[in-house]
């Protein structure tokens, strides 16, 4: 059976589904995507991915209009995907246009939605600290799920080599700042912290929760301070709270 | 008349061709480019661009074949593109991949290159220098041509609500990096300077080409001395050297 995607409008099956080589999300890294847990037919924390999604297409100026949470009920009931856990991808690109860098007058996002049987979640990790790129938290897109993640991949390949299972990034500033795919906290006598934004990370939906669980503080934190730290812990929407086991040489 | 693309070793009609929903450069910016100028059906400086092309996709270990040079020609002949100025636009990702950052054990790289009429190269453009967004020169993503562009972009978006044709971007240090889309250098006393690759630069051909033949001396630029230069030239294979006529505040 071919998975059903959802496709600017439509249900349709994925290998129907095509995206144009003029798409800027294509071309250029030009837009955002969601990721949002689903468990047993329904979106979980559903409101807040969608008034994300819409917040974080705006730093882009891209403009759209799609009820996440139905979309992806609708979309998991064609997938008669109806019981267990499933990862919702969301991306909304500025859509095709004319070479070069600047926009298009008018703009036809595009957008996408997937649903993928979700990995275990809490699992128990090994981190390397990437040493051969740092993220950018001069950069408003370090704050936004934007398409450009090629440097936290460039850090997942570095870390994967150095057999660790997952990458610590730090900023150029060097503070620590989350890991490839997570947000990142550290627990000292009892309490936990976790860097503030403004380092340049991702404002998670599970960051917050975890925030509010647990009375956790903002603060900058050094490497050393990371390394010192009585447990590690990795949020993440889809791969739930994940412990550090150590760090990789 | 639909124009012909080169798609994964066919020339097709673009609108036959198909990026798939789940290619890695739509879904993560997992991929390089390359632009490259043709006049009258020849492509200029050919062995270049295809060797930085496969040097910017080892960064990101994805390998591909391809004979640039001789597949732009024919796609120009298909295309009856016969007289004047194309950009050759070649795109390398490393094709589908399931859920989440880590790539596929085994690749199947995504190959597109499309041909378009040049703008007119020369120009002479205004400037602002972008407030809103730096380079990070602590990626190698800044020193090559990566489908992660959104950086510049928001630069691109920010100089224009200011009123200039294009952004001069700094690095996270505060030195003069680039402009959204071309290399950068400043003359004094009748001498050119250029910042070097560290500072997070693409490592430009027509930069190159401009070096060798002005004679021209890599240094990082300070904000004020861009402002206090004779001229400031911006360079790119597409666009040529394009004189900076002013800064907008």
């Amino acid at each position: 059976m071919t998975d059903i995607i959802y496709w600017n409008g439509s249900f349709v099956s994925e290998r129907e589904a095509r995206i144009e080589p003029a798409d800027r999300g294509f071309t250029l890294g030009d837009g955002v995507f969601d990721t949002m847990l689903a468990i047993d037919g329904e979106p979980v924390w559903g409101p807040e991915h969608s008034e994300r999604l819409k917040a974080h297409a705006k730093i882009l100026k891209i403009a759209f209009t799609l009820d996440i949470e139905a979309t992806a009920t609708v979309l998991l009931e064609k997938n008669s995907f109806k019981k267990g856990r499933y990862a919702i991808r969301t991306t909304v690109t500025r859509g095709p246009g004319e070479r070069g860098l600047a926009p298009p007058e008018t703009q036809h996002p595009t957008i996408i939605m997937r649903a993928s049987p979700a990995p275990e979640a809490g699992k128990t990790v090994s981190a390397a600290i990437a040493r051969s790129v740092r993220r950018n938290e001069h950069s408003p897109l370090s704050r936004i799920k934007s398409l450009n993640y090629g440097d936290n991949l460039l850090a997942l390949l570095e870390a994967k080599e150095r057999g660790a299972d997952e990458a610590i990034m730090l900023n150029t500033a060097g503070n620590v700042c989350c890991a490839s795919a997570s947000n990142i906290f550290i627990k000292e006598r009892g309490k936990f912290f976790t860097p503030p934004l403004e380092d340049g990370l991702l404002n998670g939906i599970s960051r917050a929760k975890f925030m509010a669980e647990h009375k956790a503080a903002e603060e900058s934190i050094s490497e050393e301070r990371l390394r010192a730290a009585d447990a590690v812990k990795l949020t993440n929407s889809i791969l739930g709270t994940r412990q550090v086991s150590g760090f990789k040489a």
